[in-house]
């Protein structure tokens, strides 16, 4: 396989993550096409030197001489690419992604692929309030982790590869972990978070208390804006994971609760000091 | 009631919260006295112009001469140090406080103040994960919200005195309510995100997971490093409306789940949209 800076790549999907892939590999000298359902968003990149070609319906010519495909869709579109478009990749192609979940998509995109064509599957753990190649910025890879989560079916060279792209793209972190792991890790510390969010902000219907609201409970919501279409998808897509992660966290909660109906201050405090040691850990990790 | 640059304050309990009303009302030119059982809070303030007088065991003379006693102590110890030294309040002093529960300690404090000694409670809604006279900084005050809450044995007086106070110390937002308003706005916006981060934190053992954490969940357990002495007394001062408000989001986590488990990705949707409205609206607010 060749080095990233030598490849062809054609990224499908030009969103907000798909724009930044874009920037940092022609940043790179990478030629870069794209191809997107909105005219707008192609014209924009083509214009703003974010690739060197794009095209809204001819995707068989973009797709022509991409040693690499991104696709840079949300789940359910890019199983629909992929079953659709498939017959259109070269033997040869290296596919990867950017889905947030994976067991539910892995499998069923390496086996709808012509012979010849691998996919290797890619979590760029990175994104904003804010969608589109214009809100693209190769910055917001800077401090972020990227994962590879690699099936029985991938190559020793296609996981090199994608972890040499974790690090052309300018991730601080690259890991590599099953579709299984990765879809536990990301339920817990990436779905539940977003679960407990939008819980919170819809908890209470005053308008009125965010008059008085402090920082803690600004932290707390800052995510519960959100995009519904895509985390409905990503809840949905990692459903058994996620779910079982919220029961974690209710007992946990439960927790809490029941030492104050008891009066048990003990164990409060204990609970609080369990938080703050691993929270405290957690820092200094970082 | 005079200005409140042209009063004396003495400041019990020299903390981070106390220290901090030190040096801001030093600064406004006010003589500023301080007791505090740390004699090293009182050196270093004393060394550093905070303070013009303090003592660690002869709280009658720093209090001789104030026109407001400002209690920056824990709810326990405030209630503990007003039943051993209310006596030695002069007629005509001012009593204000900083406590983050209300309802628990307001009528005991008013009950146990001699005749002509008014208590009037405030909560500054402003902290950070240290304490200490050290750490005290007028900066924390800055975009925070000072909160009055008088009750029926309040004069006008005291209350225009209290705002007035509130501005002085650089708050950017002064309310007027009830305690009980407080006590159940608190329990939401503050005491259950506290709650809630501690049982994120604690929902999994797995030290494993953090490496691949991204800003949400650093967002949300940010606060996870609490305090366990301040905060469980917190919790417990206020327990019914806190048990209340958990039990209030625990039913709004279980929509989620629900709508998870029934795979009623309509329901789903919406919920996620009534948070982002919500959250925006919050946003629009600030």
């Amino acid at each position: 396989m060749r080095a990233v800076s030598e490849c062809n790549f054609c990224v499908v999907g030009l969103g907000l993550l798909g724009g930044t892939y874009a920037m940092c590999l022609k940043r790179l000298g990478c030629r870069v096409t794209a191809v997107d359902i909105d005219e707008g968003a192609i014209c924009w990149a083509k214009e703003h030197g974010v690739i060197d070609d794009g095209s809204a319906d001819a995707p068989q010519a973009m797709l022509a001489g991409a040693h690499v495909v991104v696709l840079g869709l949300y789940p359910g579109a890019m199983m629909e690419w992929v079953r659709t478009h498939a017959k259109l990749l070269a033997p040869g192609t290296l596919v990867t992604d950017v889905c947030g979940v994976k067991a539910a998509v892995v499998g069923p995109v390496q086996a709808l692929l012509p012979p010849g064509v691998e996919f290797i599957p890619c979590h760029p753990m990175a994104g904003r309030e804010v969608g589109g190649v214009w809100n693209a910025s190769p910055a917001m890879f800077e401090d972020a982790n990227f994962l590879v989560t690699p099936t029985a079916a991938n190559t020793n060279e296609a996981i090199e590869f994608a972890k040499q792209l974790g690090r052309a793209l300018g991730f601080a972190r690259i890991s590599v972990l099953s579709c299984e792991e990765h879809d536990r890790m990301i339920g817990y510390v990436s779905q539940l978070t977003h679960a407990i969010a939008v819980s919170l902000m819809n908890a209470n219907a005053n308008e009125h208390l965010v008059d008085y609201t402090g920082d803690s409970f600004r932290d707390l919501t800052r995510i519960a804006n959100i995009n519904e279409t895509l985390w409905s998808e990503l809840f949905f897509a990692n459903r058994a994971a996620l779910i079982e992660e919220i029961g974690q966290f209710e007992r946990s909660l439960n927790d809490v609760k029941r030492a104050l109906e008891t009066g048990d201050s003990e164990t409060l405090k204990a609970l609080m000091r369990q938080s703050a040691a691993r929270r405290r850990l957690f820092d200094k990790k970082k």
